[in-house]
């Protein structure tokens, strides 16, 4: 499955019930870490999230409420026996801070830590299953998003018709890669007699803080679903441009102009005590908006 | 009232619904924030602790399960429009941390923020209400306790007495300080003739993380409450000691040999999913013990 789960869904200071921002993007059965605010980890124990499951972590930006929470979790590691390396992606100077807080702990971790610095739009991971990349949004101090493109997977074989054609094994691979099999008498075996085409790779992009901005579209289009910020409700968009943020309206035009699937909209300030406006607001321009509540677990 | 409330009684890991530590000691409506491990401030929202009424916050060594929590409750404070000067104690080189996350997210705080170091016992707050006192601990990295002493008030004047013995109403404040009255023909009224002696000022003694050191004796001699941490049970003495931290029956032998009237214990490990044989052992030795429970306010 791949699908991200919330850990945090509000801005700035945590209110109502609402945590600063994390998520998990889960795909295959790896967990991969996006933003890390005050309070993850306790989070991640509410909704059994697997730390252990944990290789990766993205922190988009060095505003408190997206990564103040890391440090707490890669001491927590440490002190759990955590033993896989651990790799961490965030702006400049997030080693450095890291770095201090473990030094005057005296903290020798159990395991590699491993904090790459991003600077510019990159491909941060790619295995046979994912490839991560990181572009830059518009908010007040550097920023990055970041897009999770599943890879698409082999064609599906079935082996009996593949043995009625008399097709070897040891070609089996060849044919979930799409090739045809050509006999000894040059007869050929169409691939799409023996295989079926695996689902197309599904696309998660997250598009951290930003003042609405066109420049994200080329990373996000297409992509199954989204996640924009919407800090305040229209009634807000004043306020909204002049702290790099979004509203509501904003992140659904967004969603719309790429052309994706399906929009969360979250990072909700503090002002507002219930949700369901924002819904409401999104929903007039882009229909398939949903709140991203914490603890829920979307699939992408 | 002078009280103290617990927020978080687990040490290194959050587990089993523990937080790292913190704590609020309340004297007449002020708040004082003793340690303030990741999600104080979330702890603060639970237990209705009024932030605005903290001033002061003693951090008593770096150990991240004593002050992750900082970095996002000044922050906090600011996002809330907090107006008052804040006060930080801590070891080096807690203001270079906080100084270093504050300039990267291009933080500027809407109230003083004073970070004060401290480098050996000394008195850190004099006011007309309260002393408070940091010492050392004997921990792995530079740890400090602190106590907080209650000023003796002064005495209770009974102002119908003052008058049938024709003291002068400009003379009471001396009254109330202790001293007698002479009248122009050489008779004396007796301060005891016509105040009342107040409540002697009371002593909490927070002791951090230490080993077991009776060197702590003179800081916290008589207190009327002392918090000690015990973070393991009598059967792992030894490996307390190698981590420099206390069993429980270390920590009431401390509260017996300081001849203090109540104990509080905390900072359990997170190997015990249950506390009970913590309060049963440390009550064989000191009987007066009670486990520190998150959310609940104990009376010096």
């Amino acid at each position: 499955m791949f699908a991200v789960t919330i850990l945090g869904n509000n801005s700035a200071v945590p209110a109502f019930n609402r945590h600063p921002t994390s998520q998990v993007v889960t795909l295959d059965g790896n967990n991969y870490l996006v933003d890390c605010g005050e309070g993850t980890q306790i989070q991640m124990i509410n909704y059994k999230i697997r730390r252990s499951k944990i290789s990766h972590i993205f922190i988009s930006h060095l505003h408190g409420d997206h990564y103040f929470g890391l440090i707490g979790l890669i001491n927590s590691f440490s002190l759990l026996g955590h033993q896989q390396e651990l790799h961490v992606f965030g702006p400049s100077p997030l080693k450095e801070i890291i770095d201090l807080q473990l030094k005057v702990a005296d903290t020798q971790l159990c395991y590699p830590l491993h904090i790459h610095t991003i600077r510019e739009a990159a491909t941060l991971l790619d295995t046979d299953k994912l490839t991560v990349k990181c572009f830059r949004t518009n908010h007040r101090i550097e920023c990055y998003g970041f897009s999770f493109a599943e890879k698409k997977q082999p064609r599906k074989l079935d082996p009996e018709k593949s043995r009625a054609y008399g097709i070897p094994a040891s070609y089996y691979e060849r044919l979930k890669n799409g090739e045809d099999y050509t006999h000894k008498d040059g007869k050929v075996i169409k691939n799409e007699w023996v295989t079926m085409a695996a689902a197309a790779g599904k696309t998660y992009a997250f598009c951290a803080d930003t003042k609405y901005d066109e420049s994200l579209l080329p990373h996000i289009n297409g992509a199954d679903l989204i996640y924009h910020e919407t800090t305040y409700l229209d009634a807000l968009r004043e306020r909204a441009e002049s702290r790099f943020h979004s509203t509501s309206k904003q992140a659904a035009l967004i969603a719309q102009k790429a052309g994706v699937k399906k929009l969360l909209i979250g990072h909700f300030s503090s002002k507002y005590d219930t949700l369901e406006e924002f819904e409401t607001e999104a929903r007039e321009v882009f229909p398939e908006t949903e709140l991203a509540l914490e603890g829920v677990c979307y699939e992408v």
